[in-house]
């Protein structure tokens, strides 16, 4: 369905009866996700990073109602004014906004109060894609089109959040029962090797993109190899038991001192009893499979894992590279696993598996501006640049990734400590 | 009622009928404390000191199962067993369990499985009651009574820790609804002098009280006087404008810091705007009423006040000597107002008022053991004991503490910072 | 000495060759106790609690500058105006002040500058010892009194932190090579015995004493035993043995908090190297001796230890009447020890053993006014009153202490958690 | 002097003579630096970035006995075993060592013992350079040539440490009285620019460099301009006075919260008195001077200028690509300034002024390895490589700086949020 988008015509994209049908399936599908969860698990925050689920299906549409829905009718009055303090996320320019760790605190407004919000949001836009004339509806069209991009980032974080609230709860309660696919046997790790060269990287042309992803511009590359496939559980547990988590020259120093403080051993959910390994996933905790791409691990634990393999994490540009070429397919949110999935080898033969979905493969690039890079003019500009600091770049979407929104230009960014999200490892190496 | 209680025989006061009346009595009264809440509501933990409602709710309910249930009838199975793990408050005899400070962060088990875990705990209660022979009924007793007053505790943490809640939400709910008295006149201060003597204080008899109310001892007590009625808001508020919080020399050294660290100005819950103070009620947001006993204070301040105004706290011997005399009654939570009330001129006279509800009342002494002092035996003595370190004795009860829970003997301790109580001040001075 | 001082008349004790010879031994005693230390040790402070040694040396100079030459000579000029910022300890009433756990970031002034600035506060002190009319004189003798013994507090301080700076060395640097006692064989532990009654505790009369020592006043106990002699290392060892510091039910709810937090397993300055005990003492490590008495517990450990024991700690009122019976003399700063010395059988037979010197001893009471406690008034006032929180008393002094510095009445403070003074325990118990 | 060593020959740079010249010297220069101490000031660490400056003297020495001594020297033992231990800075090959933040409780070995430390291991370097047999000399020489370039990083830390000790002083200490240069007018600034290409950066060749610096590479570069001179003090007032540090959208989210959190105002040592600014220098308070260029400022403060001046910071591929064609001359710490210096308009025009000294250029590239790098083998590793994460590059040398230590190719690094370096600002723009 997504990939279709980019295969249309301007005309098509930005067609009235597209955007009404596409605004009505990503909204769906948001609370879609939320049919396995109770009122209470709406509420709950489990750390600074994590938001209430409530607090992502208001957020969303309080985006919508900034952005679109006060820019394009005159004299609008919201239905709900102090949401807007409530529901800021983090545009300065917007006025105050609620502290970021005391959104748990937040009992009211209800879940069912925020579907109403919701509703009342929902047939707001409807009216307006069903009765803007032509001219106006295209003016518009980004800021639909960045809305609706914006609601599938919170589908993904409304996951691993959720994730995170129900592995604090000592019941293992499930969000939702799934058997996971399994394969007896690993494939095997080929390394694909690409030539040195000036190279073009980043987003140009009319198709959607976030304004981090360009200017497009020439990065020049040595010639560098990409490991085929991700790297496994069972490679990862070989990291662990070879003593990865206590030799220090393995590590960045800051990622050694994290090791210490936060006392890790293994990827974040990971348990072990009775000296076996097990794992939370959203559909309950289940052994480790060693054939599933490793997943739930830092950046300092890809760099860690991929220096004791002799290799190194991939820059964004090499990275890029090699994605252009493949097709935007694999284990995303639309398939309802929310788990990476084992490499299949009845697969048809392809030189670069896994290059999307599953899990983020974190670069080892960090965060920074494109050249000429200029941030979106308002307070949409605060959306991505001024995040470029301390962060590291991880690229390909993951299975709790929506497939439409994925590309081979897009930039996902995390601190290097960060676990919760699905992320996982591919390595590079010189030649 | 409570007080008529206390003035049964023992006979009456252990018969079957009565136990299963006060059972159910106060059991309704718990959940007639949610019946304004929302399920989300019940979710929230807005600081380690504060529980989630559905916690108290539980560990009420598990505190039968624990001490009563699993005591008497022979092989208890647990409806719940995993419950013990996460409803234990502090009993290191039972167990481990789960961290106070993440409280908030189970959203399972839900609302509604906790009112059905309550309902089979009442039954098995219910069941007990009915069936035990009199001999064994006689003997579970006083376990009966004690899980009784200890849900009359969780009442009133109930009814705080939802205030502390609803004041962190900047869309300001109001928990129920009320139109709070109000009257024009303040009732002037006068002192009730004591004459010095060696006095009997704390508990003694077969009338419940706590392990910490005895044994009764006697004391050697210099005349003293006692404030007829509470401090108001009016006085407070004559501290607060002669800067009162920004002058050290009325502050013990670890206030000032506390003063000075927190950035207090007023009481919890007090709110300048253009000029005027407001505080949040559990009845909404209303102009601080300056007949009104003050409240939310903590001891540093009950302690600068009675300076500043050149007077000290009570002891709790002093304190106790005088409530000898003073009928139990007052403003409880049975009257539904949930805040301190002003002095009606108009009630009969008495010379020492307010001496029972409306506010705990700070006195100077440390929660220490009375000479003599056992803990019960087993986990149960793990119930006031090991807190008698740095925490300060309240005395008299307040407008959320049921009237059939207190007594002059009653021992409330907290910390010197704890403001979040309904906590107050009566001076005292020497003679 | 200090004993003799005590039986003189009015008319001696504030004699100017006594004023004057008193000045000068106490002073120099501050000198001769860093007579064993380099430039350097005097700049460090190890903790916030721990003051460098040169800040010492300097504060109680200022003191003397503050409260004694500013208030007896007409325009006074301090040498050093800009000292006052830095010596001011916690006196608010004094203006602001460098803040206390930043002390050991100011290089400057050199150690051999604060000594110069003692000598220019000795030659005007002298100077006006000499010159003062009688009546003057008298009128300042308390101030001067109060100079003195401020400044022997603080040679107790100045011995307990400069222990705790070496202490956190690796090289494990000595202060003083001494060899320390050590005899065969324990002292058996008796019980005295204290009937019921009021007493009056407190003190009274010309001869100095701190504010928080009065008004003396009468107090109703119940009767009581106190133990012989402290607890020895060898028996706090069979606490430890026993799993004492393993067993929450042992501890008050904070000590056990602390336990875990701090990860105790033993006094503080115990290590245990190849399965045997050893201590940091002022002259090195040595093996922990049975016999001594045990030293550097916090008012949790105390309190535990008495718990296992069967006992409890005396309460300041039962140590203080006990205490006013025996001779003021023991194992004081003036014997050069530093370090509690074991109990010598062959010592001329008393029934209480140890009361004064080797080890503060833990009592169960909070520090809090005496009934009609009144602070000095002025600056000099913050001296006690303000610290009366959150701390328990301490009776009897130290081997640290002078000799000439204690009395039954006095009152040391600490808060519950901590251990780097010569503190111990001396059990109780009722009949 | 620096320069001329660059341009000598092989067998000329690795001359036993040279060498011993240039130890000695080196050696030398670190103790001159430290002439102006008492000996109070080289225990003191004022934050945990900051080390006592005897802390400085003995590590640099250990660094020579660790890698050089035990290296050379069949069966060496060291004079002080468990110096290894307290002055080993992070290399975890070589075992434990003690925790960075307590560096300043550490009172031995006393200033005079480290002193004699140096005297032992210069001996003992001096006796091997001058009979070493040629060989052996030859194979040596790069680490001898580590350990004098490590020495000059530590006379940098050294002098920037101090200044932030001292600053801590409220006596306001003064390093050295200089007079320290002013100019009325401000040099005007101007924009030299660089066409597009691939160029090739990196240390490459037999001089030395350290490992971080290679492998030499090429990368692609846009066009680009880069300012003439280095941002001046009046033009960050003109930033601080149009409200730079009160304006969310001008910063990076990470530097906006370190804003607020740190309350920062102005550049770190910057004081307002009066509606003045003053700031600290080695030299003492004195007036901000216009024309000098602004030091002591983060990443995120330089980020935030460039923002709001409407340009960028330089990559640092930019920044080499434009100074290799400028000679390595300016205001460096042999000078005896230790301040950066105002533009003079008198010099021999030069297009790109002030490229090397004065003060650390910070440029927007993360520290990342280049292409192909290898850490070096063993302990030595450790050097630089771990560091490589949550760091900025810095450029072109400080007023602090040795100048016989900076090239083109160095890269120095520190996180966004290090301020007490001679750290300022070089503006770049698109074409």
């Amino acid at each position: 369905m997504a990939r279709s988008m980019q295969t249309r015509t301007d005309a098509q994209t930005t067609s009235r009866a597209f955007f009404i049908d596409r605004y009505q399936s990503i909204r769906r599908f948001s609370e879609y996700l939320c049919e396995p969860l109770v009122t209470e698990d709406y509420v709950v925050q489990s750390m600074p990073d994590v938001s209430p689920t409530k607090w992502h299906l208001a957020h969303v549409s309080w985006f919508f109602e900034t952005f679109l829905l006060s820019q394009a009718i005159p004299e609008y009055q919201s239905p709900h004014p102090q949401y807007a303090y409530l529901f800021n996320s983090y545009y300065n320019t917007l006025g105050k906004r609620h502290s970021r760790p005391r959104r748990g605190l937040i009992s009211r407004p209800t879940v069912e109060e925020v579907y109403a919000y919701r509703r009342d949001i929902d047939d707001l836009v409807l009216n307006l894609l069903e009765h803007l004339d032509e001219r106006r509806l295209a003016e518009l069209a980004p800021t639909i089109t960045l809305g609706l991009h914006h609601e599938q980032q919170h589908q993904e974080l409304l996951l691993t959040d959720i994730k995170h609230v129900l592995s604090c709860n000592p019941l293992s309660p499930i969000y939702k029962a799934r058997s996971l696919p399994s394969i007896p046997n690993s494939s095997p790790l080929s390394w694909v090797a690409y030539p040195e060269g000036v190279f073009w990287i980043g987003h140009e042309g009319e198709e959607f993109a976030f304004d981090n992803e360009g200017p497009r511009h020439r990065q020049f590359l040595q010639a560098f190899q990409l490991a085929s496939r991700l790297v496994t559980n069972g490679e990862y547990l070989d990291f662990i038991e070879d003593g990865g988590y206590s030799k220090p020259l393995l590590w960045l120093s800051d990622g050694w001192n994290t090791v210490q403080t936060q006392q890790w051993q293994a990827p974040l959910y990971w348990e072990k009893r009775d000296g076996s390994w097990y794992m939370m996933t959203l559909s309950g905790m289940r052994a480790v499979e060693k054939n599933e791409p490793v997943c739930h691990i830092s950046y300092y634990e890809a760099d860690a894992y991929a220096r004791w393999a002799g290799a190194r994490l991939p820059t964004e540009a090499e990275w890029e590279i090699a994605a252009q070429d493949v097709p935007v397919e694999g284990n995303f949110a639309e398939q309802g696993l929310y788990h990476p999935a084992p490499l299949n080898n009845a697969d048809p033969a392809r030189k670069l598996a896994q290059m999307y979905g599953d899990v983020w493969e974190w670069t080892q690039s960090a965060y920074s501006p494109y050249p000429g890079f200029r941030p979106n003019p308002g307070a949409i500009g605060e959306y991505n640049g001024k995040f470029m600091c301390n962060q590291y770049v991880l690229r390909g979407g993951s299975c709790a990734t929506a497939l439409s929104h994925i590309r081979s230009t897009y930039r996902n960014f995390f601190p290097a400590d960060a676990r919760w999200q699905f992320m996982g490892i591919r390595l590079a190496r010189e030649v």
